[in-house]
């Protein structure tokens, strides 16, 4: 496994894979990985030929108030991880090497964005969907992957791939959780121990609301809840539960399956998001 | 030389060429071929193993009061010029292929695009950087070739091209003008024969503005002169002329060379751009 930061390095491996006529899988990460991360590397190493996994924490989709500075960085265990999975090459670039001086384009998905986290994140997915069209630029790879506990930005990107023609699939990788159903998420290691100890009460919040629905209840219902679930934990302070189509990202309203209850909570300083998705009858 | 609607049929088209080694250039237009396209198209044959040339009146470049459903289009004698310069294969989606229900994602360049025509056609370069990245992912071409007539359009497709990591070379070709200094434009068949005589003075004021800036004037100088000369010509009303940096499309103000001399005129009804560089002494 090689890990490199040049554009240049990337685009010389990949072709060195393509002359073999061999595919290549990219895992876009912010680094600080997890099993979350693992299970999309993995799904890459079992599927692709080459696997590619970057490493950038990127600046664009926070927010001039979020924590860019404080997104823990973990290189050296990043590499480490990556190495006894499989994977062939590690792309860490600088941020310079990714925003030179000058730069000043964007690649933005309308609609999709407006509601659930893009409503309380105003910019972020610009920043998510810029930095991927750049990262499917530079690996060009046959696939890449993303899991499905940032929902919305799987929704957005795979808009994105497909109207602006990347020739390119998206594989959705199921959220990786913790025994008692905790997302895991680099984000958990904000949490206190005290904090720690309640964060399963948000999944198990949309388990209630989802079973809710799988026995006909509507997307209001689901919400409704979640948050009265959520009410009975002081120490959750819930930004938005949604119940969503799950292709449109439509608000369900009076209507039940298919739909995703999609939900962002803040547990003391840390912000923790979730979702479950329960399929329509015809899927069954 | 082929004519295709669909975009797996260009994907199959060029996958073909690349088996055998070549390398592919595209020349993206939309339609209703003049000496200009031309002038792009040969440099392509020339320099590529094959040439695409996309003919798509792209609907998202256009504002709601501009000229969609009346821009000319000849589809057949476009063919016949291909044909007749060696094109490989001809791209020509329908409306549906590119923009299919549910489309959502732009590409947009900031800064850059704020003056000049960008100050007068709102969202138009926005419509022109999406269909660019669209047809770059389609043809995945070694290179991409566009005229300096279209001089903000340029430097607009450069910068996004180098920002998204584009695996290609932007080619500029010169502009192509009438013997009597006209710029060649698809929207020239719309002057009538009076427009047409007086057509060459917006060129003519441009040149005088680009002697007086090699002997020394400035920005300032060269915007007065073009509005001046323009002023004589009773049937023009000019829109803009602006003097900026070649690269950054920045006003030159009290500057002189590096210099771009930019502007639009109405003649009757149609709108007519044109511009003049003026390289700095040191690339002299």
């Amino acid at each position: 496994m090689r890990v490199v930061k040049t554009i240049s390095e990337v685009r010389e491996f990949v072709r060195s894979v393509r002359k073999g006529g061999g595919c290549v899988g990219l895992v876009p990460t912010m680094g600080a990985l997890h099993a979350g991360h693992l299970a999309l590397i993995r799904k890459s190493v079992r599927q692709d030929d080459a696997t590619v996994v970057s490493i950038f924490v990127n600046p664009t989709q926070f927010g001039p108030a979020e924590d860019l500075a404080a997104y823990p960085r973990s290189l050296e265990q990043d590499v480490a991880a990556c190495q006894a999975e499989g994977v062939d090459l590690i792309f860490a670039p600088d941020v310079t090497n990714m925003y030179p001086e000058g730069f000043a384009t964007y690649v933005e998905v309308e609609g999709l964005t407006d509601g659930l986290c893009g409503r309380f994140r105003p910019g972020h997915f610009r920043g998510v969907t810029t930095i991927v069209s750049k990262l499917l630029n530079i690996v060009q790879p046959d696939r890449a992957y993303f899991g499905e506990k940032d929902y919305q930005q799987l929704i957005v990107i795979k808009r994105m791939a497909a109207d602006l023609n990347f020739p390119i699939e998206i594989v959705p990788v199921s959220t990786v959780r913790e025994k008692d159903g905790l997302a895991i998420s680099s984000r958990n290691v904000y949490l206190t121990a005290e904090e720690r100890a309640v964060a399963p009460a948000l999944y198990r919040a949309l388990e209630q609301a989802a079973q809710a629905v799988g026995d006909g209840a509507s997307g209001r219902d689901a919400e409704e809840i979640v948050k009265q679930t959520l009410e009975g934990e002081p120490l959750f302070k819930l930004q938005y539960v949604e119940a969503v189509h799950p292709e449109t990202l439509e608000p369900r309203g009076d209507q039940g399956t298919p739909m995703v209850i999609a939900a962002a909570a803040h547990l003391g300083s840390t912000r923790l998001i979730d979702n479950i998705k329960i399929e329509g009858r015809d899927q069954c």
